[in-house]
Formats: structure tokens, sequence, C-alpha cells
């Protein structure tokens, strides 16, 4: 298996896709406006990852192209309803196609996990030439961004059979992640509900 | 006011901050150990900011120096348990003087406001020679973060001035932030002490 | 005029072609491939030298898109062999559409100018929507390069009109640089013979 | 041999002699000094060229930190002058002590090699402590820097015994390189004196 190989046209696909969302990110923070995305990240996953869930799935290593998250790449917002608008700017690109789309906000999955998830079919061109990868891109808040980073690592170390207990530590601990996004978005329409008053006043003291 | 000559040797001294923690951050990670530092940022305070805060707090221009947050370099981690190890790491460098010290997390501010603050003396070499700068270094979780992001953009809209309202809703917003910060070291404790009893079981095996 | 949205999508373009082509160079660095791009750079056109051309040019500001190098990346190679490869490499690509080229090394400029341009339309995606660019593409040696970074500056200093003993220096320094041109193709070439040479012979020990 | 652990502090090291160096160029390029650092460049070596180093030197695995070019930091020049500017710029600095120096250009190496190397012990905090590393800082002109990437590949080539036809070649590159050094040279100087004579002019016209 040449890894720097079949791994290449993902890394590329990732760093091109980081550099053209930390680019919108940049834009919004020139202009007046909110900017719906806080922070881009984006990995490739590692080879030994890989591996466990290509044994996991029972995928056969000339068959790896089938796995959907190798290139990897998270949008984190400041409040819930940003994800709509990342949804919609995503949509409009013309730069790769959106292969499915998997709403885990609205159908939450039964560990407390919510993101929205988007497949990408990406071109990239690399020195053997052109071809298409499949990205994973994850749209989230930043306490379901906190909320998953924690979930993840003990993922990890239980080998993903989380005992019961701290199963329902997580599923606590989600609540009070989705406690904290509620209230944020309260706050955010007060914010713009504010925003329009003082705006109409000023509008009224010079008319 | 020749602003590039001021400002260079802050943003000068917060990019070698940001190097050396990032550094740390990485060495963590090449580890099987808990990393503390989540993710590091860093930002030379915007000139109109600089005026903004001098006018409000009448310091004339030929002591701007004084201000203390014009270089800002920001911790961020997963845990509560993890400040005070960072607050360890940075006691036990030679590379900068520690100033002062507030913990606004045992003494939270009547907004709401959570962080560890630590004001670095930290020199720097210029073009011009070397010159001692004060950056000032905020450490926080995740959830503290989100919320200091949150209040910072409603401060900066409503001019310092808070409406009652709204005042109430971020401080519910900072009992939710503070509620998942509990939740989530209330798992981690757990997950060290399960770790705890697998490394126990597995020497037992051995043995 | 509105820089900030003007200058936008030349910086995005100029980003995502960095990330590209340095992304071909790191690919060919994991191969035993001799890599023909030593290293890419950069850059948006500065305000005010937009603002000397286009008074120089008498363009006016509302067709300032017209001008063809506000948006610039450089390939420096390492022989002038490597040259004619990234040309193919550049016309290979289907994620942006080649305008026109000059050949400013067959023909050189009189003042001793050498490097191969290519005028790139390339699409980026902004948060105003999609928007073609055009980008200068300059390939050149080390040599080229060097001799061309001294010109610029001369140039830049005499606003264009440098006087004739200082032009005919440069042209001296010019064939300097294009001696040294010559002498590491003609190294490059032994270097190449040698080696078949040896995998020859390495050949013949095996069979 | 745990290279993690041993390569960890170079690697630090490096990172920060980069943002200390670049930052020094960065605040030239805001003034309207000519800057006398073009680029710099840095590397930790790899692990396969420092096994073979230690075994052409008989150097054992637990005396390693004796080898002095595993961290390496290059500054590269456009004239021969500048070097003089960088060697007082980097002997007047407090944060690293400068152990030994060599000037390769007064007494170019046979192979006709020309640079200015300086030993210097640099401090790093790890995650293990403080600790001083040896980094070599390599300083030079592009002349010199595009003749030493040619000759670096051609001796990795031969394994350090290149044929003397090809090391003759070198000789006349190198005396290439050297020619074209001295003629940018001298343009320097009629720039320099060219603007004394600009600038005398004005005064007087203000006069």
């Amino acid at each position: 298996m040449d890894w720097d190989s079949f791994l290449t046209p993902y890394k590329q696909a990732v760093d091109e896709l980081k550099v053209k969302l930390k680019g919108i990110r940049e834009q919004y923070q020139k202009t007046s406006l909110h900017t719906p995305i806080e922070f881009v990240t984006g990995r490739v996953k590692p080879i030994s990852s890989i591996l466990n869930k290509a044994e996991r799935k029972q995928i056969p290593l000339n068959r790896l192209g089938e796995m959907q998250d190798i290139g990897g790449v998270r949008i984190v917002t400041q409040f819930v309803e940003d994800i709509d608008k990342v949804i919609d700017l995503i949509r409009s690109r013309t730069d790769f196609v959106i292969v499915s789309e998997r709403d885990y906000i609205k159908e939450k999955k039964p560990s407390g996990y919510r993101s929205y998830h988007m497949m990408l079919q990406y071109p990239v061109h690399t020195i053997k030439g052109r071809e298409n990868v499949i990205v994973e891109l994850q749209i989230r808040t930043m306490s379901m961004n906190f909320w998953a980073t924690i979930e993840h690592s003990l993922r990890y170390k239980y080998s993903g059979e989380i005992p019961d207990d701290i199963n329902m530590r997580l599923q606590r601990a989600s609540e009070a992640a989705f406690w904290l996004d509620e209230e944020m978005s309260i706050i955010r329409d007060e914010v713009q509900e504010a925003q329009r008053i003082i705006t109409a006043k000023q509008r009224q003291n010079r008319g």
C-alpha cells in the first residue's frame, strides 16, 4: 500500500477547502456583517485510524476509497442559526459537487452527537493528473464542537463501547451544551432586535 | 503618532508567544498525555480600539504603553482542571517575567466573565534593539471562551452599557456555560478513573 | 473606491493558487523525481502601485479591472529546462483558463528581463458570489529571479527611467545571471547522464 | 532511540528563530530602509541524514547531540554587503549565545562553497523543561544559495564523492555565481550613490 500516493489528493483537497473557507470568514470580518464562520479546521485521517475502521467495517485495502471521512473539514459557528447560512453558502458554490447531506441536528444521534454533515466530491490536480475525492464537511456550533471533541476521545479510549454510566454522563453534558446553544440563540435574537430599534431611532433623529 | 513603530514590538511578542505555546501543544499531542492546551490564539489590539479605550480611560497618547492589553494571547482548554496545569507551565518558564495575575474564575466578574489572566513582561528584539513589552495572557475553557466571545461583541455594540434585560440573558448563558464545564469535569474524572482501572487490570493480566 | 471589495477576489485567487502550486512541489518532494518548482510566491499589487500605474497608463478608476498584474503568482525553478515542465503542468490544469502567454526568455526585454508569463482567468467564490479574475503567473529560474528583484527596485527608485550607465551595469549583471543559468544547465545534463550510467551499472550487476 | 523526544527541542528552536528573523525582515519592509534579509528558511535534519552522518563520522547514537547541524536556519540576502549587516544584527541579540563562527566567504571551501556560519546555543522550553540546543545559522547571498542548493543535491547523489569533471563544472558555476554577486554589488553602490545625489538635490531645491 503506497500511503503517500493514496493520501496526497485528500491532503490537497483539505488544504484547498481550508483556504477557500477561511477566505470567506476573512471577507465577512472586513464587513460589518456577522460572520457565520467562527473558525475552520481540517485534517486527513491518520493511517492507523483508517486501518482500524477498515477492519471494523470489513473494507478491503483496495476499496479504501469508499471510506467517506478520510478527508475532513469542519466549520464551527457561534450560533445554531449560522449553520443554515453556512449550508446555503456551500450549496451556492460550483467548485465541488455535494454528494449527500445528513442533518444530525434535527435528528441527533443516540449518543447525543449533533452536527450537519455534507459529503463533497472535490476535484484536485496532482502530479498524476486530475482526480475527484470525497471530503466530509461537518458544520456545528462551538458547543456542539466542544461536546463532540470530548465524546470522540472517550469513544476512542473505550474503542467505541462506552460504559452505560459514562454514556449517561455524556448525555447530560450534551443537554448542557444544547441548553447553552439555546441561551445564546435567545441573546442573538435580542441583539438583532436591539440593533433594529437603534437603527430606527437614528433614522428618526435624522428625519 | 507612528503606529507602526509603536505596535511592532507587541506584534513580535504575540507572534513569538504563539509559536512557543503552540509548540507545547504539539509536544503533548505526540505523547499519550492529555494536552491541557486545546488551542492558542493571539492578536494586537486594533488602533481604533486602542484610541477608544484611551479616551474612555483618559490615557494621553504618550502614555499608551501603560495600557496592558495591547498585546494579547489566549490559551483555551477543554477542562477547568487544565487551567491550573497551564498556569504551572507558564510559571515555570524563564523567557518572560510574570508581572501580575488575576483569577476571574474563583471570583468571576459581575457580568459573568470567567478567565485566568496573567500579565507577562516579554523581551523582544526589533531593528531598534531590545525592548520589553507587556502581553496579557488569558487562560479559559472552551465554554468560557464561547461565552466571552458573545459578551465581547454585545459589549462592543452597546459601547459597554448593556441593557438590563440582555445582561440578565447573558447571566443565564454564563450559568449554562458554567454547567457545561461542570458536566465535562465530572466526565473527565470518570475517564481518568476508568483508565486507572484498565491499566491496573492489564498489569494483573501480565503479572 | 471600495478597495477591500475590489481587491478581495484577487487576494483569494492568489491564496488558492499558492496552495495549489505549493502542493505540487510537496508532491514532487515525496517522490524521487526532481521537482521543477523550487518555490512559489504570490502577492496582490499594493494600492499605491495600482494608482501609480493607472496614472501612468491613463486607466480610469472604473476600469482598473483591465490591469493584468493586480494579482501575481511566481514559480521559481532551479534550471531553465524546468520552466518548460512547469508550463506543461499549468497547461494541463482545468481549474482556470489560460488567456495569453508571453515568452520573455526566448525574446528577453531590452532591459535584460527574462521570464515566462501566463495570464490566467481564475474563478473564485466570495461572499458576493462567483467571479473571474485575471492573475499573472511568472515562471523563471533563481538567477532570473535574483536579477529581476534588483531591477525592480532600481526601476521603482528611478520611476522607470534608469540612467544609461546603471542600465549598462544591469545588462552586465543580466549576462552574469544568464551565464550562471548556462553553467547550471550543463551540470544538470551531466548529473542526469551520470545517473543513467549508475542505474545501468546496477542493472548489469544484478543481471 | 526516541526520535520525537530527541528532535522536539531542535524543531522548537528552529520555529522560534524563524519567527524572530522573519519579524526582523517585516520590520525593515515597513521602513524605507533596504532590508538585509531577503528570506529566511529553516529545517530539522531528516532522521536518515542524521544516521548517515553519524555512521560516516563514527558518532555513537548516545552522542548525537554533538552533531552541530541537526537544527538549521538560513538567512538569504540580496547583496554580499548585507551579510555583514546580518552578522551585526545576530551578534547584538541576547536571546541566544554565539558559540562559534566560520567565514566560508573570505575562505571558500575547496568545492567552491561560500557562506557565513554561526553556531548558536539557543534555550527552549519544552514539556520536559528548559533545554539548550545548538542551531547552525547560515548566511549567504541568493547566488551563493542557488549554487549551494545544486551542489548539495549533487553531493547527495554521489554520496560525497563527486567525479572530477563534474567538480570542475561546479567550480565554473561557482565562479559564475561569484561574478553575478560582484556585478550586483557594483550596481548596489551606484544605486546608493545615486540616492545620495537625489536626496542632496532635493535639499538644495528646498533650501
